[in-house]
């Protein structure tokens, strides 16, 4: 890893959220950071304490108490940053926390920069690039499957399966740059054919990678979905037959995730994001208004589209109308029968069905104001979305950095293979390789640089 | 103390706010909460831990990891509610703290309701009642008085004060009890002049308190202010050069309490809360609405009127009128002469002032936007405020709970002293005496009732 300068000052910021609550953490690291926090807490001597202890006591602005506290020591390098740290657990006044900040910045300890203790982390070697960007994707994750693939990726899993990659390449590279030491000489250590079917077995596993952003960004930004249709036909009503059974659910603990779960929906653990599509509700023809023109912006923002029509109108020509324009655009879509609660003739429908070609998974029929049939339509949901070769998998990019740095690695490995069929020489083949290996490296830090850290810490929040 | 019954049950609850941030903190407490906390944790056995330590590992459900996490260990009786407890540092995700919390409830424990925390420190005996309402006004504290005064009373400052009151009165209590029990002899073991010079003497400090209530008034909920006066005399430029400076101080820390200082201006450590007179503002002829009838419910809101003129308008009558007006409604006030930069003749506008008859401390001249002389204005609001006398006292009656205690109390020791004038007997003489104890002991909480209790923790947030 190239090693940065950088100061071990020491720093202080607000860890916990602001707003109301019983207690606030004071996160500060740096070298210095337990001898200062010791100058202005009143209770042990906590440069004598163990790594990892509580102690109860007050901080003081000389005789002035600010508050009567709770400090944890750890001592460098067995804390988050690998620095010595502090934390000061006080009530969550936004007074206190002011006061108590302003006073650590007399005694000369600055304010961290958003992701500095995340950054010091990174650059101490505690975790890689990719377990760190993580960090703030787990913190955002509200499904079950974003958190699972945030997760595995802090911990390493994604990053284990990128050193590997490079580690078999930076073993062809090694030999030959032999090659290209013994020049004259005329000598291949590299096995041609086995370099090529090597990069044929990364290209393999790289594909697979980069194919699994389309399903991590699934995981991480949600399905965007489009619920359509004539108006009354209940749309209103399914989204809240939707939303209330999951409401139910959440609201369990209050003030945790009502303002996450608005107008999303999470199916066995994927976010389906419903769009707003007010627009298309006001008009008064919506059949026509779903023409490839007039409502493209839209669409484009979905994934899957909805669309409900009321069992009891004359909903062939409509339905047949519709699956031609979204065929046209090739937009996955599930008609949805609404209203079967108040069918009187069960054979009529059956034969306008059978009359509309739609295949099994194309069409649910449910009663959105009994709540009938909805998880017909949760599970027709879910396997629109096709997860399932996923599913099981840990290592899925969700990140636009890591996937650019795949395609980048795929190109110089495509320069690889080529260079290798067309006979090119060694230091020509060396250098393409040396490209792959720095695209692979950047998605970890091995290969890094000052902009990319700033621009990548700088999203974190601060006293991350 | 009355010793309450409640079950020993295992609590959760969030202790930091909701939102946005890189840790957040879930607090359980109960006889069992390390064991259970144990059975989902990976990472070292925390039944054989220290208290007071630390310890890295995984929350899993099952195999399903939720969260890598730092758990506090705090033994009883060595911890905030005095009965085992754990703090568990996870990262600050709503989904992950639902998931977590979810586990727990899984597992037996339960959702804590608001102040339970606090509710058992006081139980178990951590501290009394006026301590622990202290919590919550120094979560809330936003100046340095009310900071200090809510400091001091939690940490036993007031409780102290009351303490020492009750102890007298004690004393004399059982005194007149045991001659109830030599009733027939007719002996007096209480000197009733000594009872009388006493409850003199606890009448003028319990006065004292009462006095002091008003300023805990002030320290706790702000000074209420009207910035009132014609149009474009310069009142939003006055408000911004004020409220500016103070914002300047407070955005060294981004996001701590700019919420809090909205409109509110903190000058030596008192909040002085300035009220939306848009409606007077659109008036066209302000002067005339200033009247006692119109602008009544305005005026009582106000603590403090700042009048603001146009030094160089012909002021003369504006100002007598106001005047007339506010010393009519007995509503202390301020002049504000305004744009001093701008004036020509100041022997023209000395001459004016004096015909006004007004007192020193009623006028200030300056320039809202040269920022000119603000701390003349600043002083004189100060003066106005006139806390001097409580300024550098600790115990202020803030709370409005024993502010009723307090006079329940003077009520019952004024029946004392009238009982001993007429010479009533030691029974009905004990009975005040008893009465007075009894609502002196409601303040500490050593009289109590679990309605009593139910009221004041229900206040608090979850968490606390």
């Amino acid at each position: 890893m190239k090693k940065l300068d950088f100061a071990q000052d020491d720093i202080i910021a607000l860890a916990t959220p602001a707003g109301v609550g019983a207690i606030a953490i004071l996160r500060l690291s740096g070298q210095h950071c337990i001898q200062i926090v010791n100058q202005v807490f009143k209770g042990k001597n906590l440069e004598k304490q163990a790594s990892h202890t509580i102690h109860f006591g007050t901080i003081c602005d000389n005789d002035l108490v600010l508050d009567e506290v709770l400090v944890s020591v750890f001592v460098a390098p067995n804390s988050f940053t690998k620095e010595n740290s502090v934390e000061i657990s006080c009530h969550a006044s936004p007074y206190i926390i002011q006061q108590i900040t302003q006073l650590f910045i007399k005694k000369g300890v600055r304010l961290a920069k958003a992701g500095e203790f995340t950054k010091r982390a990174f650059l101490n070697g505690r975790f890689d690039l990719a377990q760190a960007e993580a960090v703030a994707d787990l913190i955002a994750a509200d499904s079950e499957l974003a958190h699972r693939t945030a997760l595995n990726q802090m911990r390493g899993g994604f990053s284990l399966k990128i050193k590997h990659l490079r580690e078999k390449l930076i073993h062809f590279a090694s030999m030959i740059e032999l090659e290209l030491d013994f020049g004259e000489e005329d000598v291949e250590f590299a096995d041609r054919k086995l370099l090529t079917s090597l990069v044929n077995e990364l290209q393999s596993i790289i594909k697979h990678l980069i194919q699994s952003f389309a399903v991590g960004n699934v995981i991480k930004n949600g399905v965007p979905t489009v619920i359509a249709g004539k108006p009354n036909a209940g749309k209103s009503t399914l989204l809240n037959a939707l939303l209330n059974e999951e409401k139910a659910i959440v609201s369990e603990i209050a003030g945790t995730t009502r303002d996450v779960i608005e107008d999303e929906l999470v199916i066995e653990g994927i976010t389906f994001r419903f769009i707003d599509t007010a627009g298309l509700r006001q008009t008064n023809d919506p059949i026509e208004k779903i023409g490839v023109q007039r409502t493209e912006q839209k669409m484009k923002q979905a994934s899957i589209i909805l669309y409900l029509f009321d069992v009891n109108d004359n909903f062939t020509e409509e339905l047949s109308k519709i699956k031609i324009d979204l065929d046209a655009q090739n937009i996955p879509f599930l008609m949805i029968g609404n209203k079967v609660d108040m069918l009187e003739n069960q054979e009529l429908i059956k034969n306008k069905i059978l009359d509309l070609d739609f295949s099994e998974n194309q069409i649910v029929f449910i009663s959105a104001e009994k709540k009938l049939y909805l998880e017909n339509l949760q599970n027709a949901l879910l396997r629109m979305v096709n997860l399932d070769s996923f599913k099981n998998e840990n290592t899925i990019v969700t990140n636009i950095r890591h996937y650019e740095s795949l395609l980048h690695t795929q190109e110089s490995l495509f320069d690889v293979l080529n260079g290798i069929s067309s006979g090119i020489t060694g230091d020509l083949l060396a250098l393409d390789i040396r490209n792959a290996l720095y695209h692979l490296g950047e998605i970890t830090g091995e290969i890094t640089n000052d902009d990319l850290l700033a621009n990548i810490f700088s999203k974190f929040c601060i006293g991350k």
